[in-house]
């Protein structure tokens, strides 16, 4: 978790995990509950791919404590001495209340609107490919949001109301119920990784 | 985990996790344990990407009970009604003893030599690039198994003895410490997705 002070990159990028509102399994609108291995895992590859900051978004106040006591933990604790990469990933991570907290915070930092872009397994009238998104994201300093549901998905209204929307990942065959973890690292990759 | 009757997929590439031969921190040679996770996610990424079976691989008796219940219940428990895509996915799990068992049973239902993969963060004489591989892959009836570590990495004798050696993921920063879990989504993106 941020100090406030020094951070590793000064990326136009950054992303946020959605706790609420999401979907579960019958399309509902829920909160779902932080997992461990999601702070680490996209910590890691947010740091790899140099993206600026790791939002967790949650509203609940005892899940914010809980990602605070991990990221914590990793950075100041045992951890860090254990672990020097671990803390350099777990670096990025910050928490937010909500969606829109999270882009004040970056509007706040960039002196800038910022453009959020959505992700799903599904299609969107507003889809762009990654070659398109790719090449926005290199071409300029405007600073961009990438954003991720837990559960079963961010709701259509945080969709709609996204700048931009991801065609879904496509893999070799019809079926495409990758978790959260492994999307965000493919989207990374597509978008910033060198091949 | 499979009963041995209908698959999915005839796809010629297949993956595994070895929890052994890995080094640990120390680069000491070690048997990790199994990662709930880590059958989940690569599983669900391996379905995704029309992959042939995932084998998890460990010497390790109770950790193979371990697998073994985990994904019987998603098959065959109330994880089956509750989530068919989840037992879609690990209807791909099996488990081997070693690499050497686990070649053996891919070669016995291909018959033919199959080729092995290794994977790691570091640079290798043997380096293929992800286009070349890609080619590889496409291009001809050979079977191929890919093969990731757990821990601190695959050991230096089983990547001198593979056939080919992945180049190392590289993002957009100098840190390459992702996720055994996020190392699978990309690669097997790299290999097999459709961009």
């Amino acid at each position: 978790m941020s100090n406030g002070c020094v951070h590793p990159t000064d990326s136009n990028v950054s992303i946020a995990l959605l706790h609420y509102p999401v979907y579960d399994k019958n399309r509902h609108v829920v909160a779902t509950a932080v997992t461990n291995l999601d702070l680490h895992d996209i910590a890691r590859a947010a740091r790899t791919y140099g993206l600026f900051r790791y939002y967790v978004v949650t509203p609940l106040r005892e899940q914010q404590v809980l990602v605070s006591r991990i990221a914590q933990h990793w950075q100041e604790g045992w951890g860090a001495d254990y672990n020097p990469k671990r803390k350099a990933a777990l670096e990025l991570v910050n928490i937010a209340d909500s969606l829109v907290g999270t882009v004040e915070k970056l509007e706040k930092h960039y002196g800038k609107k910022v453009k959020v872009v959505a992700t799903g397994a599904k299609g969107h009238s507003k889809s762009i490919s990654y070659t398109d998104m790719k090449t926005l994201l290199q071409g300029s300093d405007q600073p961009y949001l990438l954003l991720f549901g837990t559960g079963w998905g961010l709701t259509d209204e945080i969709i709609s109301r996204a700048d931009h929307v991801l065609t879904p990942i496509i893999g070799a065959s019809d079926y495409n119920h990758l978790s959260v973890r492994s999307a965000v690292a493919i989207i990374l990759d597509r978008l910033m990784g060198q091949h």
